[in-house]
């Protein structure tokens, strides 16, 4: 195998050009079986392999500073840039993450894993090379799809005056995480047309030199193309048309499909898989396509992640001009939900725990300040082992201190259901529903709870000197915990569903101080500025203590959430001893 | 008067088109009149006077919606809308809000006073509009200068695939606040010169139908261009050239200047002002100067608002390449910054409390996951009469609860100025400094805290049973409150001044612990998700009881300070009263 010899860039750049293809099927290989295997991020890398080597045969990384946009399309860099074993060696293959990572090598200088940002992160490098009067080059790899949100735009503005180098590889697979959505996008189909000859050119009317390369995936071609920028005095864009899936025919078929994968991924692809198991996004696709059908002015819309929430290709066609996908564009999605329901639609927007915080001004100014009665699914919500760019756990600071958003957290399915319909009906406010990342289970009985009435917290349970309180998927939590402590010291604790993560149930909280002399509070998610140090406040000056039990203020990068639950206490066993505790002082 | 007999839309309609530019004298006659005397938005209101009256003539508002961005050009059309005596009757000057505001009138669809939103949010309402079957046109105005921000790009690339009526009107006056930044502003540029005829076209890139008109301050060519575009049914960009500052020469040739004045700004422009008063911005400007001597990878940024952080004109020259305004993006500026840190250099980015939440994700990603070591001056902090759309209350939360982020606020000018070199100095973290709204006043003596010591607070007096920590500029006001406490009960309080705002000092949290029963927290900004309900937090399990003061969770408009720190308690007598209160229970 030629890639036995590559270890680092130098490595590759002693081979022969004619030798390059050869080594992209190998890549491409070790991509495809490793991928199969954990899951991961496929059609993207296997369509950025030529241009990933041709890159390093050109440019003399880590001098030169490559900066990968959201960096889905990182592997084929990560494996020549002495990072192989992760993709070749079995046993290595969770050693990295799926995105940049400066930790693991000097090739990346950015921990990436949100869009839209390499061509601001290339600037300031950029303009810090300036600035220190050194000289290498900079470049940015943006997908087409990023091109579409805010931040790619304001950096495209600022580069296009940049005085000095830069060079931006717009990658062009014709393909967002799902179709591209915008009017930029019939200028990029009709440069591809013309071969980059329209005079009709977004990227020159951003002020850039610009070249286009049809052949994306064709290593010499692109060999040339970078030679012939490489350190260049401008900015200058470098478009180039590749195919996304490139070798595995199914993946180059159904693009979006294979834009992400689970294990197995490529091997059941097709198979068909007759054990429905309904889970969040089947409850909320089942009610969503019911309600459509009589309130033709609701609308579902997500920002470039349809297959995240379950938006299937039967739900798109069903839902019609009733369903709209915005493209990789948090905040216009956010402004646009907000002015749909100003304007007497019905809009309901899909977005995860992780994404939202791109649109906080949206959500402030468009949304709250405009009490704007439109709905936002918040998903993916909690702590889990995913990578520090993807983390689920700050949405309950970021929502429930803006004014004026009703925040709820269902804990079952039927109040889910039931909290569905209320935020769809009424008509005064924001309302936000935070959607966890475990499945919300039937309970058996029927929600018929009133959450107009704001603020109302339920009684699980009544007890006495302990009470409970367990916000959204935690009240499972709550009750384990209250099952522990009566075994273990025969008190009976109150068990509290918050409901609402927005407000206190003051009077519910002030009846507590009767018979309760300790109040836990749980949350799946960070603890600072979230909702049990609302608590904790309220109590403050009272004889009631408190005790918070939730995630710390820190980025966790993929570690297993029962390491996370068992770090921050956040097990029954583990509570019941620190409530023990607290009661003995 | 003409404007005697114009009181809504439909009066004017009845004028004949040769009154009107009599009428468009008598409005900026108005405005300048108004505006000199309160303060306000002044050049770009007198810029779109003549089209304000243009497309009420032709569109018929409140059906027809019309959304103004950032509301910054939106007086004239408040004037036609009902709300005139709020402009020629100086007992009702403060009457209206300076920003688009439903609250007053059916003719504003939304409250406003943040950039770049405008196209997003008129296709919102386009959208629901097709949906509910209606019919009408929707129309947003969007200045040259929001047009780099990154929402309005979101927006532009979803509008530009609709298939109905949408009317987006580019007020190009050649100006954002202070000068355009960037590529974008080439091709207007281009398209001025070429009097729209340029087939390299940024909006016609994006899908549009495009149209130009080269006399954007004539009424009657106005009335041309709206009539043939009213009840289009496909988007359409109308390209127009106004003069921003039209009819006050002053203003003519100082747009920045102009851009908002304060209380007699248009009188007593150019008279020479002998009397140098220090604040905020002054100290750092000096600071910055002197230390960009030394430092010449040293970069101060702002986002499109150098004139509101004192970047002046001096300022600028003497920063040369050390000064880099990169337009209204401030998510670009966010992400600049920290990149400006990785790769070796100083930014010092300053940015309004109102404006720094329209980069969250980029406080998130690209500055705190990176760990990257630029500092952020947070300006304009602080419990203020402004409006709704501009309140520095928020940033607390916002920041303080994103890992990372060291959030230093100083309490005094020498605090300030140790903090600054702190920050600049070091290469660890990203650092945020809370700049107050009221002047860090000089202690007279010298700062000599090591703020590398993370989360140390300080004691500033040492007292029993109550300790009060006030926070930033509210250390002032514990030590009020201290002196009252004293005098009225002969309790001598404990004084803390925590300094960070992102972490606890546990040590002298717990030393507390020993001699005081009641620890009451100040912060000048929310409660909710803040500095206060930390300690509360912290003390839970406790014996010590918290009292937390601040601003409530809601969106203020206009209301005095006065009137706010006494409905929410932040005045010493009554915080003294509370405690007394508090200790006797």
């Amino acid at each position: 195998m030629l890639l036995d010899k590559i270890n680092c860039p130098n490595d590759l750049k002693k081979l022969d050009i004619s030798d390059l293809p050869l080594l992209s099927e190998e890549i491409r290989d070790c991509i495809v079986k490793k991928v199969n295997t954990t899951g991961g991020h496929f059609a993207p890398n296997l369509g950025f392999v030529e241009a990933s080597i041709a890159i390093h045969y050109v440019f003399n990384s880590p001098v030169d500073k490559i900066v990968f946009d959201v960096s889905h399309q990182c592997y084929p860099h990560k494996i020549l840039t002495e990072r192989k074993e992760g993709f070749i060696n079995p046993d290595k293959y969770l050693k990295y993450t799926g995105y940049s990572a400066p930790e693991e090598s000097l090739h990346d200088v950015f921990k990436i894993g949100h869009t839209s940002t390499s061509i601001t992160l290339a600037l300031g490098l950029a303009k810090a090379r300036d600035l220190n009067g050194e000289n290498y080059n900079v470049i940015a790899v943006i997908g087409d799809g990023s091109l579409s949100g805010g931040e790619a735009f304001e950096g495209l503005n600022n580069a296009g005056v940049l005085n000095s180098n830069i060079i931006i590889i717009v990658n062009d697979n014709e393909m967002s995480i799902a179709e591209n959505q915008g009017g930029l996008y019939e200028n990029l189909k009709l440069l591809r047309e013309t071969k980059g000859k329209s005079e009709l050119n977004f990227f020159k009317a951003m002020g850039f030199d610009y070249q286009y390369l049809e052949e994306g995936n064709n290593t010499k071609a692109l060999i040339e193309l970078f030679k012939s920028v490489k350190d260049i005095n401008h900015p200058v864009i470098l478009h180039i048309k590749t195919l996304k899936g490139k070798g595995i025919l199914a993946a180059e078929q159904n693009k979006e499909a294979f834009h992400w994968i689970v294990p197995g991924g490529l091997d059941n692809f097709g198979k068909e898989n007759n054990t429905f198991i309904e889970d969040n996004n089947s409850i909320t696709r089942d009610f969503l396509l019911e309600k459509a059908k009589t309130n033709k002015n609701l609308v579902a819309i997500t920002a470039a992640t349809p297959g995240a929430v379950g938006f299937d290709k039967n739900f798109r066609q069903k839902m019609g001009k009733q369903y709209v996908d915005v493209g990789i564009a948090e905040q216009h999605a956010v402004g646009f939900a907000a002015s749909l329901a100003k304007g007497g639609a019905k809009p309901v927007l899909f977005i995860l725990s992780s994404f939202v915080q791109r649109a906080y001004d949206q959500l402030s100014q468009d949304l709250a300040l405009n009490k704007a009665p439109a709905v936002l699914l918040i998903n993916w919500c909690g702590i889990s082992g995913q990578d520090a760019t993807h983390l689920g756990v700050f949405d309950i600071p970021l929502i429930s201190n803006i004014p004026n958003i009703v925040y709820l957290a269902p804990s079952n399915r039927e109040e889910y259901l039931k909290m569905l319909d209320f935020s769809i009906n009424q008509t005064e406010f924001p309302v936000a529903i935070r959607v966890p990342l475990t499945t919300l289970m039937p309970e058996g009985k029927e929600d018929n709870t009133d959450y107009s009435i704001l603020n109302k917290f339920k009684t699980v349970q009544k007890g006495a000197k302990v009470a409970i309180i367990g916000a959204g998927d935690f009240v499972r939590l709550a009750v384990e915990t209250s099952k522990l402590l009566k075994e273990q010291t025969d008190i009976e604790p109150t068990i509290i569903n918050p409901c609402f993560l927005s407000g206190l149930d003051t009077d519910l909280l002030d009846e507590l101080k009767k018979d309760t002399k300790l109040v836990v509070t749980l949350e799946n998610g960070v603890l600072s500025g979230g909702f049990g140090e609302k608590i904790s406040a309220y109590y403050g000056s009272s004889n009631i203590k408190v005790l918070n039990f939730g995630a710390q203020k820190e980025f966790t990068d993929r570690i297993s959430p029962d390491e996370l639950y068992k770090k921050w206490r956040l097990r029954a066993d583990l509570i019941t001893e620190d409530i023990k505790q607290a009661l003995k002082s």
